[in-house]
């Protein structure tokens, strides 16, 4: 049976989930949570495979070493918590020059520096395509965890920036148009958005990074908090530059910002007491009835799809 | 500049190292080693790719999950360290058969078990290859913890099993003669030998697993120590089945033990005054001349070589 076969990708993280109940603890947030002398941690492991996460085509070596951190520092942010150290292990074609290696690092140092992060470690082995492995361990303080389950109906639905701009970039690069400016530095030169709501993380229930589009990502929260969602799709911030690429590919741009995916804003959950403490752009609302509906125009569209998943994809 | 241009993956290390001095602090030992709170802990990644480290022709998926849970807890076991959680990062071929995917999932569980670690996590992703990286964090208690570089000129190098049984078995592999029993099982379900060491921890001085065959990971512990080595060949401890291996290719099986790999034993240090308090096969001494020098028939055979590079072979 092919991984297509069972629904894709998030229908195999469930086969796994279930069957693996006694052995895997973490799975359902962006990182794992750890007990150590009586503290919690955050631990979290994200891959970037080249031609599938990045292309060379677009991408400089050392904005791959940048991104590399990125997405792993938005993970441990997304759960509340600031990132310690980490550990690197690449997968090397042969022929790879030795160049985009040490530039690739070159990248991971200048993100690494940004948080004060150290790179403790790593592992280096040979393979037929680049893949770069990103292990990283963060610090929480007790108040400040924030975890998908604790989403509650009557919950106001956040995002912390406009969405939809990196994958406006992606489709321009896909369909051979360069993209410039604002979409494009948004794919390239993805960025952590941790500090936008670090002075409010006691008032936030529930939080999740933006890697595979606002619905997708609201239905992970749903998943795991047992409830539905509204999501008010004209309220969604979507920025000029990314209406002129969509408009430029006959696209709609709230597609990009609801099934698109890799923004790395945050979405979190606020009670309406809690609304006075936060800032960002309200989104949605969390529902006690299941499944998570979008509304355009005060009407109801169907939810048709996740974000994007490789097992599914013709290519 | 490719790899093989600067001299393999040994030479890309230092490479890396050096240039990374600032960001980098854990390179050099199986782990690096964090202070929490004031406690010391371990940490290990390490990464298996089809094709390089396993074949399915030869491995069931169940034994290619074992395999990806005891190398990394050979090398927390390594540290005189004890594992405690790990992650799970799998880059997936779109046509994997699912099946395939839940029994290397079953042997993570199996081995797992056995060392009471919990599975707390991990990521998913699409590629060309399958990857399996494992991320394993361990405890260590402060006076057994054993680091490369505590070796000391004067120290007696002990191994804690029979070597080249492994390579063996691939080679049998290889050269399409299909290798069974004690070889091939050392091959297809390599074990952590750390019960082997641990009642006598605090005696070691420096200790490493064997991946890399004796000569490579004694030549490792030197460069950390800023030291050299004298590996007695004749007193290598070679099962008869790793011999007669050897025979049936017309190799040398100390050959296998010195630059073979994947033995998994633990090669340990231990001062003169400590001898009486540890257990192993006596395999050499650590000196302050510089230099790894293996002594055959009483006679010195110069150090041809590291071990297997992937960067450096033709294939």
């Amino acid at each position: 049976m092919k991984i297509k076969d069972i629904g894709g990708e998030f229908a195999l993280i469930n086969r796994l989930k279930n069957q693996n109940k006694g052995l895997i603890k973490g799975i359902g947030d962006d990182c794992a949570i750890v007990n150590i002398n009586g503290k919690k941690f955050v631990v979290t492991t994200d891959t970037l495979v080249e031609g599938d996460h990045f292309s060379f085509n677009w991408f400089t070596p050392e904005q791959v070493g940048m991104k590399a951190i990125e997405i792993n520092v938005s993970d441990i942010g997304a759960m509340g918590g600031k990132p310690l150290f980490c550990l690197i292990s690449l997968v090397l074609p042969k022929d790879i020059e030795v160049e985009v290696i040490d530039n690739i690092y070159k990248g991971m140092q200048k993100s690494a520096a940004k948080y004060n992060l150290n790179v403790i470690g790593g592992n280096m082995t040979h393979g037929q395509q680049l893949v770069i492995d990103v292990d990283m361990f963060g610090t929480v303080e007790e108040g400040d965890l924030c975890q998908r389950k604790d989403a509650k109906p009557g919950d106001f639905i956040f995002v912390t920036g406009d969405l939809g701009a990196s994958t406006a970039g992606l489709k321009l690069y896909q369909a051979g148009k360069k993209p410039v400016g604002y979409v494009k530095r948004k794919h390239i030169e993805p960025k952590a958005q941790f500090h936008k709501v670090k002075p409010f993380l006691k008032y936030i229930n529930a939080m999740i990074d933006v890697s595979d589009g606002l619905a997708s990502d609201v239905t992970r929260i749903c998943e795991q908090a047992d409830c539905g969602a509204i999501i008010y799709a004209d309220n969604v911030p979507i920025r000029d530059e990314t209406r002129l690429a969509a408009k430029r590919l006959c696209n709609n741009p709230v597609d990009y910002a609801l099934f698109g995916g890799e923004d790395f804003e945050l979405i979190f959950t606020v009670s309406e007491k809690n609304l006075k403490n936060v800032k960002g752009y309200l989104v949605g609302e969390i529902t006690k009835k299941k499944g998570v509906r979008i509304f355009k125009s005060g009407k109801e569209t169907p939810l048709k799809t996740h974000g994007y998943d490789h097992f599914l994809s013709k290519s």
